[in-house]
C-alpha cells in the first residue's frame, strides 16, 4: 500500500504547505535530503490547544497537537517531493511546551511519530529522536515538530 | 553582485569566528554541507541586550541581537569556507531565551533570516527554520542562532 | 590507539543501547551520516542527578551527568556503526534543565564533549556545536545530549 492510500485509509487530508509570513520555506532538499521547518499545531488557522503540558495542556491534548504538527510535515514534505512514497524519517524533534515539572514529552511527541510510523510503516516511518520541553513556542502553539528525511534511491 | 560585496554594501565587517573557549569547532564541513555551531549575540567581546524576551529585552533588541548572531554565522562560515560566495542556507535554528508567555520568536530569528536573505540574496540565503523560546542561553545571551548550509557544486 | 582502547583506558564499558520505549531508534544510518537519538542521563536504568541546573543540580553533578548522556551516545552508535572507529563528530547538541537565570550550559556540556574528544582524538571527536537551556527533559533528566557523526570514507 502506498503512503497515500494509508493517508486516506486513516482519513486524513493534507492541507496546502502553509507559505510562511516569515523568511523560510516548509521544507528544502539538499543531496538525498529533505530538511522541513518546525511545524506547530495549527489547523485550518488556528491552534490546537495553546499552552503548555504540565498546565492548561493535558497530556492526551499534547499528543492531538503533536499529531496535527506531524500532518503538517508530512503537507511540507508533499511540497518538495511531489509525493510521500520514497521518503525515510531519519530525525524528529519534538519541542513540547513544558512547565518545569512535566516530565512526558516523549508520549507527547509519540503523536507524530505514531502518525509517520502509521503512513510510512515500521521501516520508514520510525527514525532517530529528540524530545524536550522548551519555555515557549510561536503562536502559543503547545508542540512543534521538525523533522529531517532521506529521498530513497 | 557577490555575497561579500552585499555585505560591504551593508556596512557590514564580519568579526573573526570566535574560537571557543570550549571543545568545539565554530563549523565544520561534512561531504557539501556546513554546521555551523550554535552563536550567541556577542560583539567585540560584549552580549547585546542580556536576559529574556517577553522580561527586559524587547523585540527590537531582540531582532537586533538576532542579526548579530547572524553575523558571527557569517563569520564562522567564512573560517571554513574561505567565503560566503556558493553557499545556500538550508536550516536555521533561532534559540529565543523567552518568559512562557512570549510567542513571538518568530519575528526575533527574523533578524538573522532577513540578513542571510540580503546577503546571500533569495535563492540562497532562506532556507528551512526552527525558532522556539528557551528557558535560558549561555553567557545570558537573549538569542541564540544555530545554522546548516550546503556547498554547492 | 584505537577508539575501543581508549574507552578502556578511561575505564568505560558502554552499555546495550536502550531499546526505547517509545517509537524512534537509538540511531539511523543515512549515507555517511550517523543521526544519534537524543539521549538522556541514565545510567543502569536510573536517572543521574534529576532536575535542574540552577536549582538541584550542581555543576558538578551536570557535568557527570552530561558524561553519562556521552557514553549512552556512543553506545548507540555502536549499536549502528559495530564501532566507534572510523566516525568523527560533526555536530552535538547540549540540551541542558535550568532555571532562567543560569547561563554557564556550555561548561556543563563539556562533560559529554570532552569524552568524545578524549576516545576519538582531537581530530575526530571535536565538532560543532550547540548548549542551551530548556525547561525540562524526559524523565527529570538534567542534560540530554544528540550528536550527528559523519562515518570516515
Amino acid at each position: 500500500m502506498s503512503a497515500e492510500e494509508r493517508l486516506a485509509e486513516l482519513g486524513i487530508v493534507l492541507p496546502e504547505a502553509t507559505t510562511p509570513a516569515a523568511v523560510y520555506r516548509p521544507a528544502v532538499k539538499t543531496g538525498n535530503l529533505i530538511v522541513v521547518s518546525g511545524q506547530v499545531a495549527v489547523r485550518e488557522g488556528q491552534i490546537l490547544s495553546p499552552g503548555r503540558l504540565g498546565d492548561a495542556v493535558s497530556l492526551e491534548d499534547g499528543y492531538a497537537a503533536a499529531r496535527q504538527c506531524g500532518i503538517n510535515v508530512l503537507a511540507a514534505v508533499k511540497s518538495v517531493h511531489g509525493s510521500l512514497d520514497g521518503v525515510r524519517v531519519i530525525r524528529t524533534v519534538g519541542y513540547v511546551a513544558s512547565t518545569p515539572d512535566f516530565t512526558d514529552h516523549p508520549r507527547v511527541v509519540n503523536g507524530a511519530s505514531e502518525l509517520f510510523r502509521d503512513v510510512l510503516g515500521e521501516d520508514l516511518g520510525v527514525g532517530a529522536r529528540v524530545a524536550f520541553g522548551v519555555a515557549a513556542l510561536p503562536a502559543n502553539s503547545p508542540v512543534e515538530v521538525e523533522v529531517m528525511l532521506e529521498v530513497l534511491a
